[in-house]
């Protein structure tokens, strides 16, 4: 008799996104006129950089030739990408990653959901609270919790409080954890780390001999130039971390689909009786044995994206959807919200008027006013009473946006 | 204290086709000068159909303008594939599959890598000798399996010998399994499927309450019209089999990447309790947690592939390469050696000379003929005393490679 994954089980409703789309498709549905402004998911609204375009129309043409057709590359990406991304995104900043610690992926969802797999399951992990839910619901997954209660936090896990008193970079924990998911600048609540923040996680990684998965995929945002964009421009952080880098924002590719983790090879976690293993062969091999590389065109376009005219096109856009979230911060703040982030960050983590409920937020806004944003609920138990507003969108649709808010 | 998921540290070796790079690479390395035919790793050569190329320049020029920029699309892939796929690979051969039914994925490694995960990781696998290395060592990953003997045969893992005995399709296991392995056509034997056989496979899942992972990569080397395209067409196969299909042979997406899974809606599994659960939304839900959708420009390539041109085209490169296994069966049945499949399937499985071992016929091809193939043993122990050579490749390579063997 086949018997399912009872884990699956214990997860709580749907995955928020989706739940998302299908409240604002039953609500388009019902009032086909209105003119829905999008502020939720966080998905880009740009075109992709003609300098992107233009190396991903070479690169069709080039596989519709046989001299010149790419069949299978290898599984961790194409050697002309990960050399790209070593120099720009790690040398660059002072920091040194080899290109074969780097693994060319089809997203950071992916790469942060599957990297638990190579990982026990005895492990505690300990999350952000609020958080990206994709890193609690594999956990849930792969039976690394117990059951949810009524607030939706799921037993084992040790969730860690993320508020205005510190800066929404949580306290080191009184209890042991084995695997710490950061991610700064911070999706949903819009902050950062700053160096000795990140600093004290490194140094506490180190002692409990935990691993932090970092994830980074909003670092080009950052316009404070004391923040750093890597953990591992913290020393040490090469023992105790892995990294997680994404196009989706960066670029424009939420429908390309690029990104990449960094293992360094000195990593290593070990077996139940102690024993060192290096990490990066447990990673290799999963990538090697459930994935099988990413679209020879997708990676030219993505190296593309490190070419002169390409940082510059990107660095263009990253600067609308930053004027954006400016304009959301100012005009947020004249309407007398609490406002947080949108600074280093493409999200502004609001706090609820008169701490509604925020669903109950989410329904109002999409009813009153056509904007769709994101519960601050739906990435848990202390995300309510917030409300996340993503800055992807076209500047036009943002001021209207905020026109509609003034009169809710 | 992090701890890895030992499961990974009982696999041996490395997965076969990195293996085979490595003893290539290496050979290159040392003979700069030979030129190396490869029909080894079931890479195909002929460059995209025009059909694809076109769409693909289309959707990449969309992405490159606000207004017809697609940023994430669905998890399960657009409607506009899905559709394409229920009429044109199931309604056209009487099978009734509805679009909400078919997931769109970036690969079959993947999806039959990743099905898994839904399942208890109390079921019995039961999987054919030799076999695919990805249903089989994502199994040991995920903990359904002892260790492995000498032979690399893994505890708990119920081995289905292939012979040509039983014309490479498994007979009926004496003891209970829940989760059945099956691809036919077959890699690597190249062997088919007839109706009656998998009829009776599909009785068996229904008798036991097992459910049966059908690959069928392979299905549109069928030139034998009695021969199932789909489980599907297997009347009872909806609530006992999931099926895997692949763009990689089909329409030469290996380095494109695009493949789709099939779960009926009637199909259920059960809690340890025997309560039934509905499979669909189990892997609705891995979907949408650890997988973000693929690429819309990669999409419109593959919906490319339906149109008449596309069709047309796809068809020209599928009888290159069937012509190729056929001068290959021809001058390897002259040369005496005993081969199989070639007919309804990419694959010719030979029977290596006098016995030999296969990674040691492996080298000997390798170096005294400068061809790459596949050594049996790395499908399983049943493989061993066997080759797989792969009819992708250019006919005059094809060519060459023959006139090769001959002076072995």
């Amino acid at each position: 008799m086949i018997t399912v994954n009872e884990n699956f089980l214990k997860l709580k409703s749907g995955y928020l996104f989706p739940e998302i789309a299908r409240r604002v498709s039953a609500f388009a549905a019902q009032n086909p006129d209105a003119d829905i402004i999008r502020l939720g998911i966080g998905d880009v609204t740009e075109p992709l950089a003609p300098a992107v375009v233009d190396a991903m129309r070479k690169a069709v043409d080039e596989m519709g030739i046989a001299e010149s057709f790419h069949g299978y590359g290898p599984e961790q990406g194409y050697e002309f990408l990960r050399k790209a991304v070593a120099e720009n995104d790690y040398k660059s900043r002072g920091v040194e990653i080899k290109p074969d610690e780097i693994f060319i992926s089809d997203g950071a969802k992916c790469d942060t959901g599957n990297i638990q797999e190579i990982f026990g399951t005895d492990n505690v992990v300990a999350v952000t609270d609020p958080v990206y839910p994709v890193y609690v619901d594999t956990n849930v997954m792969a039976g690394r919790t117990g059951n949810a209660d009524k607030k939706g936090r799921y037993g084992r896990i040790v969730y860690m409080p993320c508020t205005v008193e510190n800066g929404f970079v949580p306290d080191l924990p009184f209890v042991p954890v084995d695997l710490i998911y950061l991610c700064y600048p911070n999706n949903p609540t819009g902050a950062v780390a700053t160096k000795e923040r990140l600093a004290e996680w490194v140094q506490f990684a180190r002692r409990h001999k935990a691993i932090i998965l970092f994830d980074a995929a909003y670092e080009a945002f950052i316009s404070d130039a004391s923040i750093p964009h890597s953990i591992y421009e913290i020393p040490g952080a090469r023992d105790v971390a892995i990294e997680f880098r994404s196009f989706s924002k960066t670029a424009g590719f939420t429908g390309v689909r690029l990104a990449f983790t960094v293992i360094p090879k000195e990593l290593k976690a070990r077996t139940a009786d102690g024993k060192a293993v290096e990490v990066w062969p447990l990673w290799n091999r999963r990538q090697c044995t459930k994935f099988n590389g990413v679209s020879y065109i997708t990676q030219r376009g993505a190296e593309a994206v490190y070419s002169p005219e390409g940082k510059q096109q990107v660095r263009q856009v990253i600067d609308i959807y930053m004027k954006n979230a400016a304009a959301m911060v100012g005009s947020l703040k004249d309407l007398g919200y609490q406002v947080y982030g949108g600074v280093d960050a493409p999200y502004i983590w609001l706090k609820t008027p008169n701490n509604m409920d925020s669903w109950k937020f989410f329904d109002l806004l999409l009813t009153k006013a056509n904007i769709v944003g994101t519960p601050g609920a739906g990435f848990g138990a202390a995300g309510e009473g917030y409300f996340r507003l993503s800055a992807f969108n076209r500047p036009e649709k943002v001021k209207q946006a905020m026109e509609r808010f003034a009169s809710i």
